[in-house]
């Protein structure tokens, strides 16, 4: 089963790929979609939607996780973060009806063991569970591979994560 | 000159478009987007993805508008009218780089001369300015069309009102 994590957003949105198979897993890919402050934003939104077609493609995961967002800062940056999610949800739900999503705190307890475990705790322990030699960076990849792991190790219970 | 306007909504995205020649506007058509409650998000928004193209090749506007959101209401709600937004952008950026944004009350402002009009009044005024014989409904396909009016009463100095 391969699995694709996503953690969106406009600016940086981060992913990763893993190949989760009886308890095992590999990481395939993680990397981030950058676009830059300089670009208008329906721009970067269209550069968005085409480069997560090329990773659907090159990567086939069999189910997408994504990381719920959560708002403390201002409303602006909510609604253009919001709308790269769109976009992205969009690109992905047009490829597969397997789209799960799981709360930052969620994907903190499953791979820390602690919900507010901060970017760095994730960061180790992703490298840790995928035995890598370092750890993924930017922050925004390793949490879409964290998302990944979690989805990986939710198991049977999983349908009460599908999107609603 | 063909202008679409744009009243985003996930629920609802209201849509019309008028023809604009030397003062003179003419109605060609309006209408609105409407998704299902009952269907999931992210089906939502590929179904807001395929009317807006169709929307996009079967009309051929040379400039689109967008009425910009205002968030009073709950952040989820805000999070989800968001997502399409972003949607609809992503799609009639593929289309044209030949995009605007007016604010609720600049458009009011335009269109009733009151930039706190209501919905009502809105929907009058519209009927009034291109000879129709009856109101436009519903309330956002009426807003999409003050939009697009907005903006070809605005001439010269629409280009402060180009989406970054």
């Amino acid at each position: 089963m391969r699995i694709l994590g996503i953690d969106p957003g406009l600016a940086t949105l981060g992913y990763g790929v893993i190949e989760a198979q009886s308890g095992r897993m590999k990481l395939v890919t993680a990397g981030a979609i950058i676009t830059k402050p300089d670009q208008k934003t329906p721009d970067r939104l269209v550069s968005i939607r085409r480069d997560m077609r090329d990773l659907l493609l090159a990567y086939k995961p069999d189910e997408i996780v994504f990381e719920e967002l959560f708002f403390a800062k201002n409303i602006t940056t909510g609604m253009n973060v919001s709308a790269a999610r769109g976009v992205a949800l969009c690109t992905c739900a047009e490829y597969t009806d397997q789209l799960f999503e799981y709360t930052p705190m969620q994907i903190k307890q499953a791979v820390v063991g602690y919900g507010k475990a901060d970017k760095h705790q994730v960061q180790q322990m992703v490298k840790m569970i995928l035995g890598l030699e370092k750890v993924i960076s930017p922050d925004d990849a390793a949490d879409a591979v964290a998302a990944a792991i979690t989805h990986a190790n939710t198991g049977y219970s999983k349908e009460q994560f599908r999107m609603k």
